[in-house]
């Protein structure tokens, strides 16, 4: 083995597993490790830290393995200085670039720590001079320009793990526990208890919703919380947009409507007739305004001025107007609206819930809803852990939200 | 109830529930119906008709109900004249237009009759001047031009249902059955005889597939089955060809390379490494060309000169260059390739399934290999009567697919 | 072909499918058929009907595939009289028995027609001598003794299919139907006003539960329904009484005591400790009495005198002493129970669900809820055509029903 | 805290996350610890072990926090002397009764040390004189006779957690892994291996079948990996024997027998008249011997001599002759055969499979077959940490194993 590098990493490693993933790592990468020093809290709760040395092949097989490490929030002990190179290409990072983590990030140039402003996964990190002096930023691939200044390499970063304990207490169920038996009704208060909190913290409350949303009967749930102020972004498909435009112009009464299930989606002429209807108003905002949709989700977020990203499939009819058909366009779009959330709530989507944690920030709380297990299980190793999965039928679990949150909800 | 008018329907009625559809379509749309005659077969396999007048409120309802009969195969006795409008918006259909079926399909102007040249689902009709007279096809919403001359309403319309038994008696199970318990190796032996037919009537064989390919080990039996001539083209996203190529990049040993899941594909730096490398050559193509990737999927693709569509969707991470981010470009690069297609696999992918279930004629044969139940079911309604559908792991159905087809597979 | 018979069948043939499964069954027997006449409602709403002359290979497959299509409510036109057997030997039918549907059934002897007193599936019919003339029963293979009077092939019977209409409009939904995708909070709703009506009815309300409604929290909920008489009888297996009662007796708060997953239950001594605990006492009642177990389900059962049949299987601990080990003696206390049911829930388990729709009349409703879709469609086909599927959480579920028929719940 | 101990326990804790399952064990009983002593190995594959200071409230809960951790492979510092009490009543353990585990136990009597002989998890401990000296042995609860001599508590108790790695090195997937995508192709070849070394080694081959084997069309497989000597004993229910011998009875070619799925069992009248049959023969080895039944896995097992152990559930039909109606007794015969097995296969069943894995000692490898990947996990946290979960078809698994490992399979 050629080269080595010492690292180390806090906190607590023995309950949450970090440190066999750790080690799995090294193994996958075929390096090898020494553990140089381990200190485990005495008591309950204390964290522990592990000091270990890494050797890979050669420096570029250590390089990747340290960037991977980071990943888990394993720092260099000497993390030294960034190394910086040029973009030689649009859209093409240079060679040995840094593939950034979700996590807090902090990169050292000439001696000074700058914090990462977006973090993102899988991006590369530009530095960029400003009237303010240096900024760090996370670039996505399809965004490079020529001549951007990319950091290269492990070097010069730190990234911080955050502890799952902080911030609330009701925090026991992560992502990565199975969540097929959980006390579902507690569960939902818990969302609702964040959303408050969120809320009261002057954060935003971003949503990502499919179609089943429509299906599932939660329409009117979604649109109370619309208007008690709950949603403040969503993020979503063309399918989900079109079964509610389609559900508010056709449907007659809630069997007929309802039976409108995915299945049945193509060859069913409701569904195009919708989509043509707003594409000849040129967008929902203004097929709203003419009188054409007068209710349902898409005409809650546009009569309470809410924003919504819709970025359509390959799958997609039509689209709607207001859907990005390019998807990196559409990524560029969702980014856009990170800024501020400090909660998000993933429902009924695997698509657009995949997406939306590519690139938010792990520091931000999620739950993703769905009957299916495996989307659920899919958000969990994202590097978000702050996530948590409950696994079961979004009508219900809307409805319950509803009358947890909104005080009329069905009394009127 | 103001306007009716009379249909006809023949086939096997009541073997295949087709009637029953019929008549809750009509419900739905809030009809009505008089089964004015029924012959029914007295032999076995005899197919029966019915006719039956279908009245609705108004005259657009009635239009609207008659479209959707005609995705069952249910036609007027007297079709008439089919009704032409003209379109006044790009990307917009005129009111009333007809909604198409994937079904063969023609329509009388002037008493003439025009076969509809591409049947797919939910597009308009537009009629088109040419040197050798009139031509009919489908257009996509997305690709309506001002000017246009398209079908508006029910009239001049006929479509002819599939005969389920015609062309091969294997096709026992449609896609509508429940699929869970079946002969699994029976099915396998099946759909390679269907490929060796498709091949021998110079028909192309497509492939959908997904990730799950690479992640269950199924990259040599695939291989394999391209150098045998066994794929013609092939739809897929960019997770496909990325994880291919990053097998083939960064796998070293199969359990190491197998290691890399669909779970853990964010946040894994092989990934984004592998879509930069390949970014940086300009094309898959050039990196195969360059020497940089030599192995897997997409090598053997480029190097057997076969076609392949990458289609992207909003949780790419790079992509591939070879991806259209635009979806409705993706489309449209699809259905150049739906010519002459005889057979359609569609391995382990629902995104990528029903898009190209969408595109595809009725009449083109299709099996559905998915561990999801769900993800085999949904390409059960989409009009496609000559579907199959097979839960199982795609992984082992290639294995044994190949060993069906490719003499060598295996012992060499 | 040389037996042949006419049959005929009356109802919605062509809105069900029957009429195709009718079908179906003559050539998976390997008969022929030749359809008679046809009779068509010709207004929507119509029953329709038709008569088919059946015929197969000899007179034994003939009877057989006779008794084969009278589970689909499908008649002789002149049915003749029943010809009784005698059973030679205990548990065991004679030859050519009469194998028996759920469905409304009645037998002709000596001219005259007598009711099926309990209709239930895969039995023998037996002859009784009474007081008040000739009785007649369904009789498991398992309680056959020598010397009973068993009715051998399908002369002399008649079914009847219950129009699924009857009783209820809100049957809208099937079991047959694909349920994923339903309006959740409706279906709830819907399920309350059928406990009400058949709590009106003075009939009985059958709950079977599996452990599940312990893990999701649910107790609570079910504890409510039971004190407000919303639950008659429960059947239900080792594990849920197991469960109920460990949560009971160490559950400290609520946190801890659902952190008891399914998952887990082997290896966890609470488990074992619970079960010895009751054994000791003899019996749950005696547990409840001895001041012993003191909240929860079967507490519940017990305070408010409700019954309970718990039956084991092969995986059970312990089991608790008013388990019955022996399950062909645990089917006929379930029997024992079925008479006055007028409505029955199946919550989160197939293996009791299963084995009580074996022994359910055909007349009698049921809801199954379970979130694995495959339990809820393994009820559609077992002849209980009155049978609805929820594809949701029981949890969720749970706590909406008694949201919605207990007055007080959490308010208190 | 009234009460502690000090405990051990050594292996490979941190990359199996052994300690933080110890660390949740504890807060779960309420207890609290110091962690006293940690030693890390320092290269890779070093094991590592910890010395741990355990408090609870008093010295029942300690006892029972004790017991609970020796599931891990916890142990005393200071084992002490057992604590032996007497059961005052048939089928009851004393108060505060051991609880075992499945894992290598050995107790401290006198100063001596006693190997438990067979260890199964959730028994009791019972002490048995011999003429040659003590011994110690699991009792089911339902086992245990007034007298017995039962040991009380933790103390004088060693337990080892076998080494993953021991024994053979392709146990790279344990259950706990997620199964979803995995070379399935190269897992069959790794099962083969196994089969081969334990035959080689002179070990029993234990199979444990659901009715999937049947409808999977895997029958032929099946026979002929017994025929090849790879089944030496067989646990199944009754829907197993039953479908593969109604197969074997009624089957006419393969689509015909093979369309007899899951769904139809009841209602279905081959099914109930293939158990008459048996029933009228008195057991399925007189029926064979009659030539009644001659072919299928039934068939196979008697003339091959092989062991079989069927247990009954609340939803059997019938059931045959040979099926232990009473479940404990079925599990008192299925204990019977597992003294030299030496490698389990789990096949599409989760009933058996759970009971079988209830009295396999946690020394013996098994994997695990099925389509449904919550059956797979549910065997993951049994205490069998030798276990291997594969979620894929069965039919296609087992041809593919017969294939591997049967020369002449598909080839006469």
């Amino acid at each position: 083995m050629g080269s080595s590098e010492t690292v180390e990493v806090t906190g607590h490693l023995m309950d949450s597993g970090i440190l066999s993933r750790i080690l799995d790592d090294i193994r996958d990468y075929g390096g090898d490790y020494v553990i140089e020093q381990f200190d485990v809290g005495h008591e309950a709760n204390d964290p522990s830290s592990a000091r270990i040395t890494v050797e890979a092949e050669d420096e570029e097989s250590l390089q990747r393995l340290l960037m991977r490490l980071q990943t888990r929030g394993v720092n260099q002990i000497d993390p030294g200085e960034a190394v910086v190179g040029v973009a030689e290409r649009d859209g093409v990072l240079p060679d040995g670039f840094y593939s950034t983590t979700n996590l807090e990030t902090r990169i050292r140039i000439d001696g000074a720590w700058y914090d990462v402003e977006n973090p993102e996964m899988d991006c590369g990190l530009v530095v960029l001079e400003s009237p303010a002096g240096l900024r760090v930023r996370t670039v996505p691939m399809s965004d490079v320009q020529v001549g951007m200044r990319i950091v290269i390499g492990a070097a010069g970063i730190q990234v911080s793990v955050p502890d799952p304990d902080s911030g609330s207490d009701t925090y026991g169920q992560l992502v990565g526990d199975t969540p097929y038996d959980k006390p579902q009704a507690v569960l939902v208060r818990q969302v609702a208890d964040e959303m408050r909190r969120t809320r009261a913290e002057g954060r935003k409350l971003l949503w990502v919703a499919g179609p089943g949303v429509v299906h599932t009967g939660a329409v009117p749930a979604l649109v109370a919380l619309i208007g008690a102020g709950f949603v403040d972004t969503l993020f979503a498909g063309n399918a989900l947009a079109t079964h509610d435009i389609e559900s508010s112009l056709y449907g007659t009464s809630l069997g007929v409507d309802l039976s409108v299930t995915q299945g049945v989606e193509h060859g069913h002429e409701h569904h195009v007739r919708a989509l043509n209807t707003v594409r000849k108003a040129g967008s929902i905002a203004q097929a709203v305004a003419d009188g054409v949709v007068t209710s349902g989700i898409m005409h809650a977020l546009v009569t309470h001025r809410k924003h919504y990203v819709l970025v359509g499939s390959v799958r997609d009819d039509g689209p709607l107007p207001d859907v990005h058909t390019d998807v990196i366009e559409g990524q560029r779009a969702m980014r856009a609206e990170i800024a501020d959330v400090g909660y998000c709530l993933m429902m009924a989507t695997q698509l657009h819930s995949v997406a939306t944690g590519n690139i938010l920030p792990a520091t931000v709380p999620l739950v993703c809803v769905d009957i299916n297990p495996s989307t659920v299980t899919k958000l969990a190793d994202r590097g978000s852990n702050r996530g948590r999965g409950i696994v079961t039928d979004v009508g219900l679990f809307l409805e319950q939200l509803a009358l947890e949150l909104v005080p009329d909800y069905r009394r009127g």
